[in-house]
């Protein structure tokens, strides 16, 4: 990731300007304001804005005139109690937004969360910049043979490097061809005065989807943690994972005890179906339990006995 | 409206108590946050946090990476540009939340915006205040006999009084009832050890749709924009239309140049429909124009003639 | 529930014509289709219109051309799988739209659910019907003592009727006035031509929250289920779940499959926290486990305990 | 476009089997039913599912137990006025499904319109085809000079060749660079028993924006009609308003009332400022009107002054 000079400036502007507020202020997350922490080889995410805290959720639940504050431990009782029983609505009372720099094929997962706004980087208006998402060789992942969405371990070294070198020269040659048809230069300088420039909007078409586009993006925390609970978990595609993993440092910073219930109750929890229930039920009357009475699909079987030994 | 000691006190704690923030702040709007203003006779709005302001909007629809403020004039261009070309995204960047005051056929009105967060005070948990919404007598309208969704003039002073001793009557007796069903007096102190107290859920079936309930509202820009162009607008009910007039001004406060965009554009704005576009570039072309050529239907040609005179 | 003889001519001859059509059409449901089925007393549900079925389900989920089946079985397994995981957009894909007639309190709770499209019934443009909902003895339960937001064991044959006879008397003296400050009887003829009759949008506020409404309310089978989750749970209002309960029995006959699913993963399953596997993996392997050790509030190491019985 | 002959098949089964419902039905719509109406060089839209009608717009308006309708005259009156005064709930109650295939870049676009669900078929998952849009000569537009996100006129030959050579080698090059990373051909069989392929997930990040995707896509009628307003707009990118155009003619099939109110009050409409009116009002009268008085930005005074010729 590189800002230019002019986008340094502005960022470090913003980050040293304070004014008063009365509204509710989160310390560690105004740390972090403003600052563009690194995701993948050339992405960030960076908060612009927040709304709310902790104390925000408990204060639409109880619809009080106050902060809604009693006693710490009242408050951390309350948001387990709301996140633990689905009470989602006093969660969406709290909002947050980003500025993200991310490759398309990851801003095209990204976009199908669909409550939240977005306002994209219009390559339609303006020159896209020549950045790419070259994956590090670690995460250059084999097709997996028995899960048709999933990978496998990484490529060995020659196919690694056989990838790689594709990846680099067709971006490479997209990007160069995408300046030709606009008759430009990198630095958006005509190229040739005899020439006319395609439309902007057609020649983007030309560019492959690892190219890096950005959005700013506001969400509410109960849509934020929505969108951790699928993409920070282990089956999310390990690109927009890298995303996730980054804005749940961004949420223990802002509301630090609903992230707490978050990893107690969502992300680190598990959904017990009704035959489940009754599996485990039986094992722990010490019954003899098996498969084939069961009503679970081999496959919730086998995810089940592994996770509880029984 | 009264307010309690306790709720008094708790306001004004958050009034006086300042931090320091990076974040986008409206020194304007500071100066209205958390104090109550009173609608109607027992309601209120108050904002109790906000996010973003005039320069999000443009910051938003830039993509950039300072406030995104160029110059006043360029940021002023921008916005009207957005608003009339229903460029609607960057206007969902800022967000408002209020504390509302209302009587419920209000609220039943109010909640079918679907687009902004609500949580409000539960009768199933608590007990609901004595206080029921009564007219002003120059509020109490008459039925229109032309427009069956409409209002007439006021009633003469015989029908208002007899309208507003039934309606306080009425009222007074239903409470008195929801509090005998629930075995409390109005300070909660159980009546009679000898007998049960009907479940909150059910009592409150009993209260009548001038009592007054509350809420937490949040909602973001554009989607407030909308509620204010609907009803702010004449042909609301005036009980909501006094609220959006309320809204109105924070509207002002807040983001003073969406403000002037939003009266120019949206609320005092017309509509002209592809018939009467056509009639009025006749008119203007000095054609004779005519009911009978004009494919309009009578209403929608008494309207244009009596708004344009031509 | 009454419905007028020209109610029941229209829904009779909705209900015996028949046309041929190309679409995914569910005979069983088709047999349902425009009954008001009983809800309460005064209330009902009725399917109107619907579109798709199970297998609009797997049809989206595989982005296929034709009906996506393949065999009955394999799309069993998917349906489970995906609501399994919470692949919830091919559940998106199939919707569904009702008439309901139901109390206001039932629908200021219904309403909440804002994924979905509502018309209701104008009270400002016509006038509501003398129908109020009068729970039946044995709904009309004591406030919990324990739960604040709960029913406790019903009220004793006193209690109930001293409870009744008010809601009857209440609910009359304000449908009378009502009346009254229109200056209409109950076949909307004009009382005295020497007094002006108040506004319906102001005269409705008279009206207790008991009083029947209706509307069209459409929603996907997502939503649906998401609603479903919710207020056919045991914990919702009874009045409510009353409606919820008639609901499963729609799903049942439009989408068995899903269904089926649904009972297994939604409605019957439970969530366990990261606290409590840890708890049941321990107990699985014969350790000793204490509350104290759980991390699990007392409350929910009670419900686990009592649910698993370790 | 083309079709394989298992996606042929499977499309005329359902083209030709009918059963009986009593659902609203629309025989003109039924014949465009599963029938894939080619977009662009590869595309298409299909309608897969429809409820509803004009008459259900009508129904929910009135909250009717039959369909809703008087005579034809009322209806066409009541969905003018609906229409007109933004009373959009009713428009909610229809819904339309269809299946598309549409390149990447137009997919990009048309998945900011939120209020629709929509499931995508997954690179994930399954190999992509070897289609990618090209296009028509004429319709390779130079980038205005004036406006930077629009077109001017066709590029000329030579320099229309250059670039449709351009982007036919780097797609081609992109998708078979594409399969080899994958260590597959076109049909799916492995290249090489010796090499590993990249996993799907990641493979797809090499091809262009260009190459087509499918998927099935819902959405109501009054957002249907908000689609159609900004995409069938001249303001529109040519290759999005190509599927715009498409789906007016469904529309048209579907709900001929409303798509002519459609045409008369939101397609070909036009916005009047506050401003705007008192130009029109004063020119109306024979006043003189002048930029400078206006207080409307120059380009608004040159498009009414163009629109309307005063």
């Amino acid at each position: 990731m590189k800002l230019s000079s002019e986008e340094e400036r502005q960022i470090s502007e913003a980050r040293t300007s304070e004014v008063p507020t009365k509204r509710p202020t989160v310390p560690a997350l105004e740390q972090l304001l403003y600052f563009a922490r690194p995701v993948l080889d050339h992405g960030f995410v960076r908060v612009v804005d927040y709304m709310g805290d902790d104390t925000s959720v408990v204060q639409a639940a109880r619809v009080s005139y106050g902060r809604g504050t009693r006693k710490v431990s009242d408050d951390t009782n309350l948001i387990r109690y709301l996140l633990r029983h689905n009470h989602t609505t006093p969660f969406e009372m709290a909002e947050i937004k980003l500025h993200v720099k991310l490759p398309i094929f990851v801003a095209r997962q990204w976009i199908r969360h669909r409550t939240a706004s977005v306002n994209e980087y219009s390559a339609r208006y303006s020159l896209l910049d020549k950045e790419f998402y070259m994956p590090a060789p670690e995460n250059l992942a084999a097709q997996s043979n028995t899960n048709r969405q999933g990978r496998d371990g990484a490529l060995d070294a020659i196919e690694a490097g056989r990838v790689l070198t594709i990846l680099r020269r067709d971006a490479e040659n997209a990007y160069s061809d995408y300046l030709d048809m606009l008759n430009l230069d990198e630095n958006e300088n005509v190229l040739s005065n005899e020439r006319t420039g395609l439309a902007r909007e057609l020649a983007r078409m030309n560019l492959s989807l690892n190219f890096y586009t950005q959005w700013y993006w506001k969400i509410d925390l109960h849509n934020f943690m929505n969108f951790l609970r699928l993409r920070a978990d282990p089956h999310a595609q390990y690109e927009i994972r890298a995303y996730a993993d980054a804005l749940l440092d961004v949420f223990r910073a802002w509301c630090p005890i609903s992230y707490d219930a978050f990893m107690e109750y969502k992300l680190h929890s598990t959904l017990l179906s009704k035959s489940a229930i009754a599996v485990l039920q039986k094992a722990l009357q010490g019954e003899k339990v098996a498969y084939e009475d069961s009503a679970l699909s081999k496959r919730e079987w086998d995810e089940l006995k592994s996770k509880f030994q029984f």
